[in-house]
Formats: C-alpha cells, structure tokens, sequence
C-alpha cells in the first residue's frame, strides 16, 4: 500500500518515514562475515526474522550461506515461495492447519523445525507422513534463555526415540539458542555465558550420541556471539543474523582486545522534522509506529540531541544541542533503530541507497508473518 | 500475504496470532459513546490512527460522528480511498511531495490538517493554491504534551494573519490534544490536568476571537477525558479513539463516582501455547511482532498467570498460577494488549467474532501508513 520510491531518485524522492539500507556498508557486512565464518569452519545459517525479505536471504545464501532461519512458518512460506532452497524453522510449530502448511512447504525445500516436546513431535509426524513428504527435525535445547526447549538429556533422549520410529523424519540434531546474551556488551561476560550454553548443548549432545542417535547439527548463537562460538568450537551452525544491519543496540558490543564490533550499520530510518515548536525541541515525524520501543529509544546518525524520546505513535522528539538548533522544519533526519528487527517489521519494503541514489526497493515480503 | 480466516469459520480455522474484535462489545462500545457524546452536546470525530481501517471508520460515521481523525497523510489517503468524506490530519503535513498528496485528498474529501509554523503553512496554501482546491487549517496550540503546537497566543495570531490572506484556505479552529494525561487512572487528576490544557486552549481561542478571527472548532481529548471534557465545556468536538476496543492501559481508569470506565475490552490477540517445558512456564506464540510493548506487556484474558514477559520477537512467556497449570501445547490463549493503536498496526486484518463464529474480516488497509 505504502508508495515505494523508484530506483535512480535522489533522497528528496524518498517520502518519509522510509527504511533505507546503505549499500556500502550492507555488502560490507554481508562480505565479512562469510569471510568470518569460512575462516572458522562454521556454517553460517543467517536468521531471515532481522530482515523478512527474500531477496536478502538469496544475497547471503550467493555469499555462502548454507541456507536461513526463519523464526515462524508463515517467515518460512514467503522464503520459499521466493525461491530458497533451504529453511530452519527455529521455534515449534503447532496445530494442525499449521503442520499441513508445513508439510506442503516440504514438498518444495529442504525443511527443517525444531520440537521440544513428544505431542508436538508426533503431530508433525503423523503430518508429515499423511502428506508423503519428508522432513529434518532438530531438538531445542534450553541453553539459559529460559523459553522453550527440553531441560534434561532425558527429555531429548525421548524425543530423537520417537524421531527413529519415524521413517520420514531425520533427526539433524539440535538447536540451543542463548539470545539474551547476545546484545551483552562486555566481550568476558559475553563468552562466559556462551561457554555455558555451549556446555548444556554439547552434554545433551553426547548424551544421544552413547544412545545411538546421529546428531550431526549444533545450531544457535547470533552476531554477538560468532566470533566467540568460532573460538569455543562444539556449534557448527551460526544464527547470525542483525550483522547485514546492526542497530544501536548491538553497536554497543566489544569485539576482540577491546575493539569495535566490526559490523557497520546500514539500517536507518529517514524521517522529517515536522515541528521546531522551541529553540531546544524539533518534532521528527516517526514514533512508535515507524521504530520499535522494545530495544529503548532509537538514536539520531548525527550527533544533534542531547536527548531523544518517543512522542506517541507517530512523532519523536529530540532536544537539541548547539549543534542541531540549525535544524529546519522539513529537514530530514537519520534514526538509527534501537533494534532492527522489530523495526523492519513496521515496513513494507526497504530502499537501497548507493552515493545518494535510490538503487533497488526490496519488497519485505515477510513483513507482519508471525502466523 | 497473511492468509485471513472465512467467514462462518470458528475458532479453530482462526491461525495465530491472530488480532480478533468481539462483535458485541465493539457494538456496545460504538453505541454507548455516540450516544455520550450526543448526550453532552460535543461533536463526535473518532481517531482512526486506533484502527486505521475504513470499515470501521463508516461504522462509526454511521453511528453519528462527523467525520474522523487521521495521525498522518497516509492514513488519511486510506480512508478518503474508502469513502470517508470529512477527515482532519492531526499532525503537521511537511513536504513538497506530502502536499500535492494532501491537494489531491482535498479534490476527494472535505479535508482539514493542523499546522504550527508559518513555513508550513505557507507551503500548504501554495500547495492547495496550484491545485485548484480549498482545505480548512486548525491551529494546534500546545496545552501541556510539549510536542507540536504552538506556544503563545501571538504565534497563533501570527498563523491566522497568514490564513486570512489565503483563499483557499479557512481557518477552522483549533486544536489542543494532550495524550499523556488520557491514561492517568485518578479521575480527579485526570480533571485538573483536563482543565488546565483547556483554560490554555480558551485562552488562545479568545484571543484570536478579539483580533477577528472566526474559531469555531475546538479540537481534542481522547477516551480517557471524553466525560470530562463534557463536563467541563468548552471542547466543540472529541477526537476520542481507542474506546471502540479498549486496552490493558485504558482499563484501568477509574470513571465517575470510582465507577470503571464503562468500554468494554472488544480487542485480543488470540495465540498457541507453542511450549509447556516445566510445570509454570507456558509459551505463547505472541512476542514483539504480535503484540506492541511501548506500553508496557501486555494481559491475559484468563486468570492463569502469575506474570507475563516478553520471550523475543515471536514469544511471550507466561508464568503459570495453579489454575493455569492445565494449559497444554495446542490451546489457545487470548491475550489482552497493552496499547491497541501500536498492536492494530502489526497486522492485515481484524477477524470479527460473533458467538464463536468469524463473522466478518477487516482489512487494516492503513496499516504501516505513517508516510
């Protein structure tokens, strides 16, 4: 519904508020780290829940990705019916209408879900098998993010069981996925608790491998982890998926002896200043519905706020320093979200920018898809 | 892209998440405030930034108000699309681009926009001068939300100078909305902050009057201070929104003599319980893309939870009570939204229910206009 600009417009031709991505910095990002993870000898399986649109996923997957995450099924239809090849579903999928829909995604790609619980898993099988398709099945582990996944060996022991007995069903092995240490700043902190998870996965791991069971997959960890999931050895897939982005949250990290994360950040969202009421407060014209909240506010690319706060669903509003009191009424302003994410979720498609021109609008196909 | 259930279907055939109405409240609530507003003499123009769905917009006209409210150009170009015929913009319109949009509304509808700075509104009367159109101008006046607005008396003056030099342009009024004290919960505090932005929106008006300017609409309020405004006098027309579906935050205002506010909860968002991996912890499939969190998190509309989190993206995490514990993977849950303007505007479609049956579906046609 939303009017998309057309490629070869300069930034004046892009109405606001608009999701740019700078080219530069997204093929950057999408360079380095294939390069990191070749280098590591880990596969890289990018989470497509950062960006939804299948035109990115067919970049990372040409870049040397084995294939994406996708966080729910409804992610999963719209990347294959674009043309992907290869799908992990990362949180279990549940109910009937939805398990034929998985099936007849099974029919088109190699597909893969994770299970943690056996009237789950037999559901999916019986799914499966109904529609003569097959299909790859991980067990989620609980690594400390305390959501879903078994909490003992015990329990995935039950669940590869019921896999064996189900000729058309593999399993590949397991998932175990820490996101709330992904975003903690201080590299030690950030290892540590990786290192843990990493423990919890590997011991279940071994545990299915004494009973028999071929567990050939380790997926999880994120861009905040990679370089350190690399060092530590055990994953052999990463998550990775906000590097092609970055927000200002992830921005905060530490990388390696103090440096940077070297991702650079090539998502913002244009907007407009369409009030300067006072010396102090210009108005920008994108509030809660244009940035997501859930990362805390979002921060302006240059530095002219002493202070930046949501105004209500469609404004924010940043008091200036000495700098940005220059600030006009229909200037335009770059926002950093605070968490890409949930922001690219608001949009119907992204503009590609290259030295100030509109090169391609990619269309977020996968945009409001949590069914 | 999301695929919407079938009239006639029930409960079931609804895949989640899902953003469901219950008809009969929603009725209800229509009903009663047409006839609050009737009752108190104010005329009646609902905020449609808390469906920003044309359906509803009718409905609600239909119902006897005059015409609606739009946050932004965007959400406007959706409801003149679908037939609304007299719509005001309540934010600022700043851009080349955004006016001739704007003037070609006007060719449409009876259309009206707010303005707060001279700049602007010269480039809206050049906008609608070249387009051969007419559109009334509302002066906002700050009245203690410290947003857009002005803020002195003599800024207005300034601004309807300017307005009675254009001939396509009529000033209609003005317009005072202070959101942050529509949620206070204490009636009487509620009541004095109410009267002070009223006394400052009065005082501006008489202002303007005694320089022989013609002010005939004063424009604001919301469902929380609807009653009082009422009360008070002096507000010609209410832009109250949020009470066709009620939300966490709205509920828990206290009304009139300690009576609660008297709209029911129409609005839910009905998820899975996609995990139950200990005896308290279930999991919805419902987190940051399903359910808005800039106020707060969201409710349950059973009584099973000791306390609900956001698990991510796509989970929310429901610590069990007692009652709670018989929750298994499949049922479904209905949860309460925290905000319903910033939840509304994550979805395609509502699904209206009627005695466990979809009656009709809602396509949120301006969802993601914030353009």
């Amino acid at each position: 519904m939303r009017p998309a600009p057309l490629p070869g417009d300069d930034l004046e031709g892009v109405d606001t508020p608009a999701l740019l991505v700078d080219a530069e910095s997204f093929d950057r990002n999408l360079a380095m780290m294939a390069a990191l993870a070749a280098r590591g000898g880990i596969a890289l399986r990018p989470h497509a829940k950062s960006h939804k649109t299948p035109v990115v996923a067919q970049r990372q997957i040409a870049a040397g990705a084995v294939g994406i995450c996708c966080a729910k099924l409804g992610e999963a239809e719209v990347m294959v019916s674009g043309g992907v090849a290869d799908v992990l579903i990362t949180t279990p999928v549940v109910g009937r209408h939805k398990l034929e829909r998985l099936a007849r995604c099974a029919h088109l790609a190699r597909m893969a879900v994770v299970v943690d619980s056996p009237a789950n898993l037999a559901a999916v099988a019986e799914a499966i098998e109904s529609a003569g398709t097959s299909l790859d099945v991980l067990i989620e582990v609980d690594v400390g993010q305390n959501r879903c996944g078994v909490r003992s060996a015990q329990e995935a022991i039950a669940l590869a069981d019921i896999a064996a007995r189900c000729p058309r069903l593999t399993l590949r092995g397991l998932q175990g996925y820490n996101g709330a240490i992904q975003g903690v700043p201080v590299r030690a902190t950030r290892h540590d608790a990786a290192s843990a998870s990493l423990d919890i996965l590997r011991e279940v791991a071994e545990t299915l491998r004494t009973r028999g069971h071929d567990v050939k997959t380790l997926t999880g960890g994120g861009t905040g982890t990679i370089a350190i999931d690399i060092a530590l050895g055990g994953l052999t897939e990463s998550q990775a998926g906000s590097y092609i982005y970055m927000d200002s949250s992830y921005r905060r990290l530490d990388w390696e002896d103090g440096a940077p994360i070297p991702f650079a950040t090539s998502l913002s969202v244009l907007s407009t200043v369409i009030s300067r009421p006072t010396r102090d407060l210009a108005v920008l014209d994108a509030g809660w519905k244009a940035l997501s909240s859930d990362a805390g506010v979002p921060s302006l690319a240059h530095p002219w706020a002493e202070e930046v706060s949501f105004g209500g669903d469609e404004h924010l509003k940043v008091r200036l320093n000495a700098d940005g009191r220059a600030l006009r009424v229909g200037d335009r302003v770059a926002i950093i979200p605070s968490h890409c994410d949930t922001t690219v979720n608001l949009y119907d498609h992204f503009v590609l920018m290259r030295d100030d021109r509109v090169e391609q609008v990619w269309p977020i196909l996968g945009r409001g898809r949590s069914d």
